[in-house]
């Protein structure tokens, strides 16, 4: 016996469990029992907790007596409320069994339906129901799914198919039909006999006859499918942790395929691909829940029912409106109509598009049904992402269309553009994806198929409707999705796919628009998003073009939406936002994204100009190439101008936003042509052979650049770099400033490891910035600080704070060097180690907390103890990462900076953030914050007090096993 | 005024200070107020403090008013104890004023003697001792010294020579004579008249004739003199804080040169080159100080004058004698005899060379001066490596002797062989030493000189005595010298030495022998020292002639004294001592050091075997070429038995003591070879085409290798080798531990950064060693750990430590990634760094304590916190610098391994961290301790118990400005 509960059951309008109690009974148990508590029809049945899923890790574990026990006394409840028995031969329950994790993983886990049939229950259920196919039919679903989840039917060793809708196909062929609903109930009990022994062939078992043995291999399957490889790939890729494990749930069948009066569906309280408030949702009549999701019959939309069933509708109308206000979310339902009696099988919070979450965010609060700070936590920062990726260019559709390229039209399952080549596996989508773009393109899409789903830019099918499996996975990654494009003929063995004439073969260029459901052939070009169209002008039209588009863009429901967002976003948030820019175009993009500052602006991109820039390069190039302080002394005046220019530029972009510049920080060696041609031309310019040329590259050569001569090392060993570097963003400072521009230039130091190398760079840099502040007309602020990219740097952070006024985390290098991992070598082992599980996530797209992590605590507590109120940010690329904004906001950073178009994800990042840590009060002003215009800062103060002292590990922490 | 005592009088035999008070003090101050305690008749002066220094840093600063004044207080009192006068006409007092710091720094700061004297007090000084030419030779002294300290007169330009010697030289060219004390007083006042001219048309400043502008010019530029160039670097290669400063002294001037009854000498209580307790030194007969440091004038052996002077060589002995037993350790002492009257100018601790500070250590406890503990705290560690050095190889020495190379014989001024190329001046030395060992050969050295003896190997000087600059400086080096070897004729212009009819040119190789003084044309060939001779068998010679050799070597004195000072380290430290050995040969030469085990044995050096061994790196190569798992296996198949015989062997040669054996650490690149005609045979050899073996080596090319597919990551893609190691290791284990050999076999995982991949890779090794264990006839313990070397390894330490059985720290790599500086790479910039002052020491040769330390100290915390008890240890290169072990020690390590030959050393190093750290209690049984074969353990014990927490940060931290 357990020492406390592990069966929970539900049914007859009571319930052991609850909405709250998903961490043990999973989503779904948890929403069965809360909505027998709500008094929503529930087939009745019981829920085995996720404590129980350890058990079964090894294969051939054994039930223990007290889980069999409790499921026995469970059952027996189940059979009370439903006034039938299991196994009984005349009047038998039949169950589904059901897997069920705290987070939905749909489809990733196994199900078992129609469970309890056996050759004598069969006939019980041909009798009670009088309708002998569909007891038959039932059967024949039963043991195929049994045989292939719990007993492991291998593949056709042929087709490579299902084996069981092989012998279906022949049996068809067999009796000249097209569908399986023509076959009847003797061929259906042939089919049952041929599967049997097909099952008894290849696994050398015989099918269970016993209903109890059946429920047994079925919870030890489904529990066991918690460790399936494609269920490890999906957590992996959504981050829940292994160790959750899922719950079984095993509940009474109810049947939709009865008969006309039967049926069965999937619906959303919302759109979940565009959010719009409309009841969306498909069914099939007569029809197994099986058949919508799998998209194998193409369903009816939903607003059909109204016709084939009214009073149903009607109900389920006015279920689902009560489920949504109940749970205060959109929903993800499944029901099933058994002869004209409607049961609710699931209810859940549904997944959706970007596009839908952040609509239906909005909408709900406008609703009165939430507010603004539920509205941001329903939201992952990433799926802005989404509403800023471009669509396709209006004028080059138009023409492909009129080129007659428009091949199809399908469902609009995943808005967004998508232009790549045809994939017609998974695995050859993975192999392409390596070089190109790819569009997978499937029959119909399966959970298998999830890692060529991931590795594709687009997914089009030719089968299943808006809730099938490709939409709904394809919703969930935030991909491009024609579903249920029925014209096209896609042929696996011949790798071709024909459609209105056009025969496409695999490697093809192929457009779909999952916002109209367009398939075209050839690749269409895409132009900007409605809400990047709103922000930014279009550099490709003239200034009255740009104007008129901004503002029809600017109308929009999206970018409205995305502007509500963004508004309640810098309400709740603490973390001030910056970019990385390093040209004034990018400085202006990032504004109208909403940066508040540049936190990086590498110099030496400036280097790399184009056109009459590859002055610049020149110059470099015989800085580095003379040999002597003079020579240098001498390239660099001729670069002063061109650097103060640059800078002039940021400075004016960014106004009054403080800009942080970081002095010469890649090795020399970088600058230099490795090319003989380009090589002869910067000696002849500079009167060297090229063998000296060579010879100056080679010298330059090191074994371990990123540890080598670079960052402060290089301004250390030449201080003339960093004199003239500072010279020019003074300079450029102080002509901005004298137009009445207020600039806030920082200086940060890279590569500091030890106090007295920014004691070197900082003095130079201070007494340049004295002297030119010093003579300057309107005097400015400035700051002068330094990277913390070495970990020596963030373990004496004490004393460089002495000399720093800024902090700014390079957790690039930090994790470079912290974990001991190059870059630009780790793809060869990073990927062994993701497929062995040693680590599972990439630590240069999501810091590592724990480790990297730890240095940037020590950093921060000993950096502010030196120098209270020091300044304190992130400029590596974790700085657009949610998941690193939301540690950066415990760590109390001043502020994050990234790239100009992650931005807006970083904004809404660092509420989402706030909100977890520090959630407001409960009477904080809710209704005040709705207001669009609401004074951002002050608001933000009230609700959000700044923490001093950051709690360490409170964010969920990367795993390695 | 100061708000305490800054100026601290001495004389009369009365005192302010006394010899505890070096801080404020100096050594010369404290010591001569001492002096003056105990009845030493020393001549009457002040001392003005260390802090004062301070006020001097910058060059322009007027002496405070406070200072002025206390200065001139004590003035008083020195002219009441000397009955003169300062300036007076009649009876001057003259004084000198003399640099003094905390710790000697010999020749590095100026001095100015016969302060005081101008046209008037010379007539006066020429009037009280009836002595013109005495006066005048003072005179001139003294105007010649403060010109070039004081008044900074350059050198002249034509001959680089001191501008006064080239006036005296003409002079006495003038006067057709050769010695300095043929010039009449009329010559001599014609050349304080030169002097002044030559001062004033070189500097534009007149001579000051005013005393007291004398007095305040000398006492701010001996001050200044603490900045120079050369002090500086003398500071940090021996560890002195910059900011310590020096005292400076003021004291009344005796006179060695006022005829045949004065002198003046420099002498050790016992002889500072080889310990021996002589009374050691040399005089001058009618001669300043001066004369004797420089190495100007060959001077006479100490024991002449006895003859000289009887009365005063008895008082001179008795007073070295209580000098020596007051201090309780050999002294260097001055003095000058002044008409008879015998004056001390300074006592202090000697400086003395390796072989003499050990068998001065183990003679004074012999004679009960001073007791173990205390022998040991005067050594420092790396002593010990002048008598493991080579010596000549007697017959090639004989065979050089017999052609006639015997050049010449000066003085055995810093034993020890050294042979090198011919450098004439330091410039050229430090430029020949990059490629080649350098013997330094000049007229004399100078404090100019100290980069350029730095890079010797050995140093040659024509003139000076065994109390010379350079017999000095070498000594306290540890470098070989020869010093006054007045046969050599060197002439710098022509850049040739001439010999006994050899000429020898700059870059001619030439060796000396400092423990003999003879100096040999060309190179001697070298063989091993007392010590090495007396632990290792020599491998040239037969069975019998070993054991000859080595008994002969046994009974030196020099190995007695060694073994004793083992003997009392073994008893003091704390931490084990292990080393890193990868050839059974290594590690019997270790365990003859001493060593207590194997730290690291790095399994891929033995894949470089010689002959036979070629296989190895065959098998090697065949396993990185092949490109499948089966492949793989069938190489390491190959491998196995060549990795067990070398397992085997090390087991044999360790015995009971601990092995740690890391698994595969480096790139594969590494093993593959770069050149075609390699590349070719090796394709041959697997049937492979060059181009597809240099595909390989390039598809194994790495960005930053360092960072990069190594360590346990090799182990982790590759999982067959670890097995095949650990199979290695176990099967050699059993097989030695089956010939009744107590096996420790310690299995160590690099680079591990994440606890999984320890998991993973310490599993692998678990199973197979559980499988050979298990079958095994003889059990034996084994333990699997992990090198820290990864920075986020020393911060997730606590994780780790839950797989890990030991850490040891890698230190190498440590250091490269927690700085961000790769030490193949490093050489450009730390040279920069070192000439800027930005980071004074080399990380890679001293642990950087507060960086890399903090990252240890986490480690350690955590790790015992996750494992009490948890075994640590250190294998980097720093496990063998005496001061990184004082941080080990202080870490509380549980052992130390560094290479075979440094063993002893850390066995010293050890002891003297820990008596440092934790002084035993004072009735520790000192007697007992004298004894040879003390039991060693227990005693360390009682006296030493084990610090469980150490504290951070005691250890002197390494600065960076």
């Amino acid at each position: 016996m357990a020492s406390k509960q592990m069966v929970y059951f539900f049914g007859d309008g009571k319930a052991d469990g609850n909405a709250g109690m998903k961490e043990i009974l999973g989503g779904k148990g948890a929403n069965l029992a809360e909505m027998n508590r709500i008094g929503v029809p529930v087939p009745a049945g019981f829920t085995i907790s996720t404590e129980v899923c350890k058990l079964f890790e090894k294969t051939d574990v054994q039930a223990p007596k007290w889980l069999v026990s409790e499921v026995y006394t469970n059952l027996k409840l189940v059979e009370k409320a439903m006034g039938a028995v299991f196994g009984d031969a005349k009047n038998p329950l039949l169950v589904s069994v059901r897997s069920g994790a705290r987070d939905s993983m749909p489809g990733m886990m196994d199900t078992i339906l129609n469970l309890g049939l056996n050759d004598q229950t069969v006939e019980a259920l041909a009798a009670r129901t009088g309708n002998a196919r569909f007891a038959w039919d039932s059967y024949r679903r039963f043991v195929s799914m049994y045989g292939d989840v719990v007993m492991g039917m291998p593949e056709d060793h042929k087709t490579h198919r299902d084996p069981f809708e092989v012998l279906i196909e022949a049996k068809k062929e067999q009796r000249k039909v097209k569908f399986d609903n023509e076959l009847t109930a003797a061929d259906l009990k042939d089919l049952v006999k041929q599967f049997k022994a097909a099952i008894r062939k290849a696994t050398g078992k015989a099918f269970p006859d016993d209903p109890r043995a059946q429920l047994w291999g079925a919870i030890k399957a489904v529990f066991d499918s918690w460790h399936n490889r494609r269920a490890y790939e999906y957590r992996k890729m959504n981050s829940i942790p292994h160790e959750w494990g899922t719950a079984v749930n095993v509940q009474s069948m109810v049947y939709g395929n009865m008969g006309d009066n039967s049926g069965t569906g999937v619906a959303f309280t919302r759109d979940p691909a565009t959010g719009e408030r409309v009841f969306f949702g498909e069914y099939l009549i007569n029809a197994q829940g099986e058949d919508v999701v799998a998209g194998v019959r193409t369903p009816l939309p939903i607003s059909q029912l109204d016709k084939d069933m009214p009073k149903v509708y009607a109900q389920l109308t006015a279920i689902y409106q009560k489920l949504e206000k109940h749970y205060r979310d959109m929903q993800d339902l499944e029901f099933t109509v058994q002869e004209g009696k409607l049961w609710m099988l699931q209810t859940r919070n549904g997944k959706r598009t970007g596009f839908a979450a952040i609509n239906i965010a909005v909408d709900m609060v406008r609703e009165g049904l939430i507010n603004p700070r539920e509205a941001l936590l329903r939201l992952k920062a990433d799926q802005l992402n989404q509403i800023l990726q471009p669509i396709f260019d209006l004028k080059d559709k138009k023409k492909a269309v009129a080129e007659g390229r428009l091949l199809a039209k399908g469902l609009n399952a995943g808005p967004g553009a998508a232009c790549g080549r045809i994939a017609f596996t998974p695995e050859r989508a993975m192999e392409l994806a390596q070089k190109d773009k790819v569009v997978l393109t499937r029959v119909e899409t399966s959970p298998e198929d999830i890692a060529g789903m991931q590795a594709a830019v687009g997914i089009l099918t030719a089968r299943g409707g808006a809730t099938s499996h490709a939409a709904l996975v394809a919703r969930q990654m935030g991909k491009v999705c024609v579903a249920g494009c029925g014209a096209l003929d896609i042929d696996y063995v011949a790798g071709t796919m024909k459609v209105k004439g056009f025969t496409l073969k695999e490697g093809d260029w192929l457009s779909i628009d999952g916002t109209t459901g367009e398939v075209i052939a050839g690749a269409v070009a895409t132009s900007d998003s409605e809400v990047i169209q709103a922000l930014l002008p279009n550099p490709k039209l003239s200034k009255p073009e740009q104007k008129k588009l901004m503002a029809a863009a600017s109308k929009g429901r999206v970018y409205q939406n995305y502007l509500q967002i963004m508004s309640w976003a810098d309400q709740y948030r603490r973390l001030k936002v910056r970019t990385n820019a390093d040209q004034p175009d990018q400085a202006q993009s990032a504004v109208a994204f909403g940066a508040e500052g540049i936190g990086l602006c590498r110099t030496e991109h400036m280097f790399f100009g184009e056109g009459s820039n590859n002055e610049k390069i020149s110059a470099v190039r015989e800085m580095i190439l003379s040999g002597s302080v003079a020579g240098r002394k001498a390239a660099l005046k001729k670069l002063l101008p061109m650097q103060r220019k640059d800078f002039e530029g940021i400075f004016l972009a960014m106004g009054e936003r403080p800009v942080t510049i970081r002095t010469l920080d890649p090795p020399l060696h970088e600058f230099l042509p490795n090319d003989e041609a380009s090589q002869k031309e910067i000696g002849e310019r500079m009167g060297l052979s090229v063998e000296q040329v060579k010879a100056k590259v080679n010298a330059l050569h090191e074994s371990n650049p990123m540890l080598g001569h670079r960052g402060c090392r290089l301004g250390i060993t030449y201080p003339e770099i960093t004199e003239m570097q500072a010279r020019a963003i003074f300079e450029a400072a102080a002509t901005v400033a004298a137009k009445g521009v207020k600039v806030h230039p920082e200086v940060m130091i890279p590569l500091v490891g030890h106090k007295s190398e920014l004691v070197d760079q900082a003095g130079r840099v201070r007494a340049i910035a004295e002297e030119i502040v010093g003579k300057a007309k309107v005097k400015f602020p400035y700051l002068i600080g330094t990277m913390i990219e070495v970990p020596r740097a963030a373990l004496t952070a004490g004393e460089i704070a002495m000399v720093a006024e800024f902090f700014s985390f390079g957790t690039n290098d930090l994790t470079q060097m912290g974990m001991g991992i190059s870059r630009d070598d780790a793809g060869v082992f990073l990927k062994d180690y993701a497929e062995r599980g040693v680590l599972e996530y990439n630590p240069f797209e999501t810091l590592d907390t724990v480790g990297i992590g730890r240095l940037m605590q020590i950093a921060c507590d000993d950096g502010r103890a030196a120098r209270p109120g020091i300044k304190l940010g992130i400029c590596g690329e974790h700085g657009g990462d949610p998941a690193s904004i939301e540690f950066c906001n415990q760590l109390g950073l001043n502020y994050v900076s990234c790239s100009p178009f992650r931005v807006p994800i970083a904004r809404l990042a660092a509420a989402i953030a706030e909100l977890k840590q520090n959630p407001p009060a409960k009477k904080a002003p809710a209704k005040k914050a709705v207001a669009k215009k609401a004074p951002a800062k002050s608001v933000a103060k009230k609700v959000a007090p700044k923490t001093t002292k950051p709690v360490a590990n409170k964010v969920p922490v990367k795993k390695a096993k």
